[in-house]
């Protein structure tokens, strides 16, 4: 393969890796595994997964969905709020497989009374403290009332309470994202004792990266749904989750022009090709969106090299001069990226599967 | 039209009276008109801009360029540095087509003349004070030899000089911008006497929308590239640069949650649909991703309804209840974007064009 312009390349060994990894941990603690396809949206990656025996996955979307429904996946949840207004397309999934469908309102349930035609499993989605969507897990009440609705459905089976933790990516330590994840279960337990009858199944569905990295304590969780473990990204190795090896995907990006005088590197690889998340060092001073591979380890430099800024199409990278004077116009840098979700998302089909260090430049 | 899923709403007429205006600025000022293509990335919107004339088109990208020329454009510009790895891509181009590129070092040269096998122009680009790309204006010897180099050389026919003044993007008042304006037409001015030979036809290309729109002074400027002002956004009212009235797109999200007690709605509408530029009031105090819609007319409500948070595919969106009693579950909110551009890109092909306000709710 040559490159010839902006690329994602997904490093297939490192990937497979933190795929074997993950698979074992549910295994180990008898856990459904049920990965988070968002963060590749790779048909190709999704195969990957398959290997493992992997046969349940998460998505974001009903497009998404339908996605990986066309490549075989036959047990899909789309774990995001139902949007009543796609009711049309769930049905063409709905026949197929097995869907399950993720709510938190009764309006959601009033209109798949209405226009669902097949049968479909229901999450209801639960807020443990992510503050962003579910059924607040103190609103014991509202929650019981949404799983006698569902019951009631001839169409709906009530299959469990799901939840996103999504406060870990906001902690400051290892620490505290335990402390999170010990609280969520907690609470989702709480929550479960509370609403269920006598012997009835209810399973609790939990699944934020960092908390399944870090934890080894399941007790009471039925299913993991991690997503970003399969690439990991500079966020992550931020938060003390992933080790920089453990990072699988970088942005190829071809270098158009150098300024020794301000020690500035343009490459082509903008928003449009890493998105717009950022990190900042612990005291604040450093900000950029991805920091520059200088080996073949993909290890990231004591001296960091980072992409300082962004506009559409340009990124404009930070050098010293010992390695400014080892890239030349036209050499493609590798660049880890700060948020390999939205990365992968934006680069869409521009996507190489390979072993990444044979393909850019390491000016080191 | 039936929205099901979040939509990127173009209202054509709009979009009409944008490009009319800034047409008929180009041809009261002499100018070339080549507007820059990136914003809308639409084979659909590219032909309005045929119907008032225009044949010539700027792009950021050898991809961009290969998709428009596919559509009949027959005149392109590609306004990024050259990547020197995409020669070959180029050669499939530039047998068929006008086609102009720009350069900012002799390497890029000297890869055009060892592979390149069509004739093509060639813009140098002038750094004027942006500090992204281009041989910065104060560098005239290095200008100068660049142009010997491109005349020297049996394929490239060199064009002329140009720019793209970004910083006017940064600018705090009008004014700032008028003055940003000034400086570039004076130093590209001041570089072309210096360089140019005797009745030699140097060319003076600049353009970005801030300048285009608010300046009526255009001596010695013989071309403009802006693109931003088919959509204009959030961005750009800030700056002062368009009336609310004159945003011609927005994001229509459907809403999945409602919470009271936060005074918060969920929408499908996160960091894929939207990019993250986000925006802050002059007091710091706001920070967001858009503005809610809540009338026909797409105005900016004195008292605004912010997008305030994005995860992936989550939009949070802050109203207080006056306005959340009249939003249901399953609605569609009408969103003003901050950076069109970048909305545009990740939105890709889920845009409609239509008269958008027929199909959102209106809150109001």
């Amino acid at each position: 393969m040559k490159l010839t312009k902006p690329t994602l390349l997904t490093d297939k060994e490192k990937c497979l890796n933190n795929i074997r990894k993950m698979a074992n941990k549910a295994k180990k603690h008898n856990l459904i595994f049920r990965p988070h396809f968002k963060t590749h949206q790779s048909k190709d990656i999704g195969r990957w997964f398959a290997t493992f025996g992997i046969d349940k996955i998460t998505v974001s979307s009903v497009d998404m969905a339908l996605y990986f429904a066309q490549d075989g996946w036959k047990d899909i949840t789309i774990a995001f709020p139902l949007n009543i207004n796609e009711i049309e397309r769930i049905n063409i999934m709905a026949r197929d497989i097995d869907l399950h469908l993720t709510v938190l309102n009764p309006e959601a349930i009033d209109a798949l009374n209405e226009r669902l035609h097949y049968d479909v499993g229901i999450f209801i989605e639960i807020d443990t403290g992510g503050d962003r969507t579910g059924i607040p897990y103190t609103n014991t009440k509202e929650i019981r009332q949404m799983k006698e609705k569902i019951s009631a459905s001839p169409k709906l089976h009530m299959e469990g309470l799901l939840t996103h933790s999504g406060h870990t990516y906001q902690a400051k330590s290892r620490k505290e994202i335990l402390k999170i994840h010990e609280e969520t279960k907690e609470r989702l337990m709480g929550v479960k004792e509370k609403i269920r009858e006598k012997d009835e199944e209810i399973l609790i569905s939990t699944g934020d990266t960092p908390s399944c990295t870090l934890s080894d304590h399941f007790e009471g969780i039925g299913e993991i749904r991690p997503g970003n473990f399969v690439f990991y990204d500079l966020q992550q190795y931020k938060l003390g989750i992933c080790s920089p090896e453990e990072i699988a995907v970088c942005l190829a990006c071809p270098v158009v022009a150098k300024y020794e005088e301000r020690s500035e590197i343009v490459v082509h690889g903008g928003a449009v090709h890493f998105s717009k998340d950022s990190f900042r060092e612990e005291d604040q001073s450093v900000y950029g969106y991805g920091v520059i591979l200088t080996d073949k380890d993909w290890s990231i430099p004591e001296r960091k090299f980072i992409l300082a800024k962004l506009s559409q199409e340009h990124g404009t990278l930070y050098v010293n001069p010992g390695i400014m004077e080892k890239i030349n116009i036209g050499d493609f840098i590798g660049v880890l990226p700060v948020h390999s979700c939205l990365t992968a998302d934006v680069m869409g089909s521009s996507t190489e599967v390979a072993s990444g260090q044979h393909h850019i430049h390491m000016p080191k």
